[in-house]
């Protein structure tokens, strides 16, 4: 029997802030694709579009006229998820019907007028501006709700339904699943070793270099050890840093920097514009031990072999667990080997 | 403040199988849907293809030449995800980078000759055929491995490449997450009660009606309470059976009658052939202690509002919780009032 060499033979991956696993099976790439193609994503061409519902000056669903902005504009939802004036549910809970009110908001960031500019092609400037509106948004509700949550669905491909750049912020009366096992697992780790589980991880891939696929003064993006999607990244600080609130100003305008960078080289992978569904975890407000917790963002984006090919997380990943067709080295040596300069702007 | 009612206001409700929840807000089923549409799928027409791999007596890939089959058909994946000799991993484990080899194999269960015949149009027989395969399958591989995962992925929309009806047995000489919450929390819940969760259920949901969407003899289909897909079902059975392999000829036969009437109700939804991912979990073989458990289908079908419009889980659902954008009983209540005859019989 030869040794075990993950490149050739299959096995699985903890994730430590899920503590679930990945099946990887790396020969499995080479199998031909007959299924369902993607549509190749590229950004609309015009800067502006009178029928987009999210450009300067145009008019939405619900009739308001959206003002002209420059920077970025936020609004709440006109079809919320969520509402703060939901009354409480009086149904006698048991171990099989366990239901609770939920109460919350959910708003939509458009990230800059240009209806033709993802994250990627924005200026540093503007992409600025995105975090400081995150940054933004999160200490506003943050005052009332025990979680928000900021994510951008990019893509039809992730369920994006208008093609303008925007993101959301859904804010919760409650802590969703993912985020109270990052912070059980979080804890656990703190409890354990003393440090916190994503500023070690941080420094090892920082020191190792492997799985990096961008690495600035203070932010570290990788394709994570566990990673389930085949292009997954991880984004964190290489700093102690709980919350959007804890950032000084010039690591967050390195933030700035390193998205691009990582945007850029996920547009450059197969020239296209990257579909993704990325979101940040910070420490909850709803307790003031943050000691376990580093801020960090994932990136979840479906594209397995180019433009059109995307990988499918269904029957076993769906009742078993989720697997991979390369492996996570694999992955960041591709993402490694491009320009982190946006295919667009090195040849204008 | 008006009185807590679930059809309009927020909720979360809790899946004691994973204890996770999922978060509903139906409301949002008003909102226009601008994004992705999908092909409506139907089945091919011809009843024998000559350029499909799984057709009778036509050559696979790897050049070797389907039997000309009757009944269904079972032959190791020509590209597997498992092999069964991996070596073992020698690396030094710790809390953040945890890797174990994986070992097993993958078979594919052609579900009869029938190139344009999904489930719900197969003849009784045929169907009956298809649970005493998976009935085989597990009792085969169940000698050598911990986990085997029976599953289908139905439609190009879940990653489905090849049409003719098929379906999966991946074996693993581990238990893999969803299996490993499956056991945990059906396990808890007999040590508190004495009984089995999901037969409590079963009578629950039995007496009720509410969430029911085909109830025979020995089977009951439901929306689950907890549904997260818009029309997820879970299958059970209405007595005490841990594996396929307790199951009487009765009670086996009256699956195959479940199977045809449920599969033709999904059918029948949006006149199209529904697609979903579908899997067994009964209780893994690596343990003699199968009390707690009960053997179970879950199906995820990922259409929303018709032939063309999905749900998506993505953003928030990725790094938050499941959301759903109509209650379980309005899903039931639509499965319910369709024919349990497939659309195809029912003119022919
Ligand atoms: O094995 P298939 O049908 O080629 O592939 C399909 O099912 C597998 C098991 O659920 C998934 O891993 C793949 O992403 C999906 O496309
Ligand atoms: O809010 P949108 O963009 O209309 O909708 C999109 O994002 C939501 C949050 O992730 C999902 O629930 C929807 O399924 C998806 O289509």
């Amino acid at each position: 029997m030869s040794k075990f060499d993950p490149v050739d033979h299959s096995h699985r991956r903890r994730n430590p802030l899920t503590n679930d696993w990945v099946l990887v099976s790396p020969h499995r790439a080479k199998r031909p694709w007959q299924g369902q193609v993607e549509k190749p994503q590229q950004n609309d061409s015009a800067a502006h579009d009178p029928s987009c519902y999210l450009c300067a000056g145009n008019t939405r669903i619900n009739g308001e006229v959206n003002p002209e902005y420059q920077g970025t504009f936020v609004f709440t939802n006109d079809f919320a998820a969520l509402m703060n004036d939901t009354p409480a549910s009086e149904q006698e809970n048991d171990d099989l019907f366990t239901v609770e009110a939920a109460r919350g908001t959910s708003r939509v960031i458009c990230f800059s007028p240009a209806h033709n500019k993802s994250l990627p092609e924005l200026s540093l400037p503007a992409l600025e501006n995105v975090v400081q509106t995150w940054r933004d948004q999160v200490a506003e509700l943050s005052k009332d709700y025990a979680w928000v949550q900021v994510f951008e669905n990019k893509g039809a491909a992730m369920g994006c339904s208008n093609p303008h750049p925007h993101g959301q912020v859904w804010a919760n009366d409650f802590i969703p699943n993912e985020v109270r096992k990052a912070d059980v697992n979080q804890r656990a780790y703190f409890d354990k070793h003393g440090s916190s589980l994503l500023l070690d991880y941080a420094q090892k891939e920082s020191a190792s270099g492997e799985r990096t696929v961008v690495e600035t003064d203070h932010w570290i993006a990788v394709v994570p050890y566990w990673a389930a999607w085949p292009f997954e990244t991880l984004l964190m600080p290489k700093f102690n840093c709980a919350r959007f609130d804890e950032m000084n100003d010039a690591q967050q305008a390195d933030l700035a920097v390193a998205l691009k960078k990582l945007t850029s080289r996920y547009d450059n992978l197969f020239q296209c514009s990257f579909p993704y569904s990325m979101g940040w975890h910070g420490a909850p407000h709803n307790s003031d031990v943050t000691e376990h917790w580093q801020l960090h963002a994932h990136f979840y984006p479906p594209l397995l072999r180019s433009a059109t090919v995307r990988k499918f997380m269904v029957g076993y990943e769906m009742m078993a667990e989720p697997q991979r067709d390369l492996t996570p080295e694999q992955a960041a040596q591709k993402l490694q080997a491009l320009s982190d300069v946006h295919y667009n702007e090195s040849n204008g």
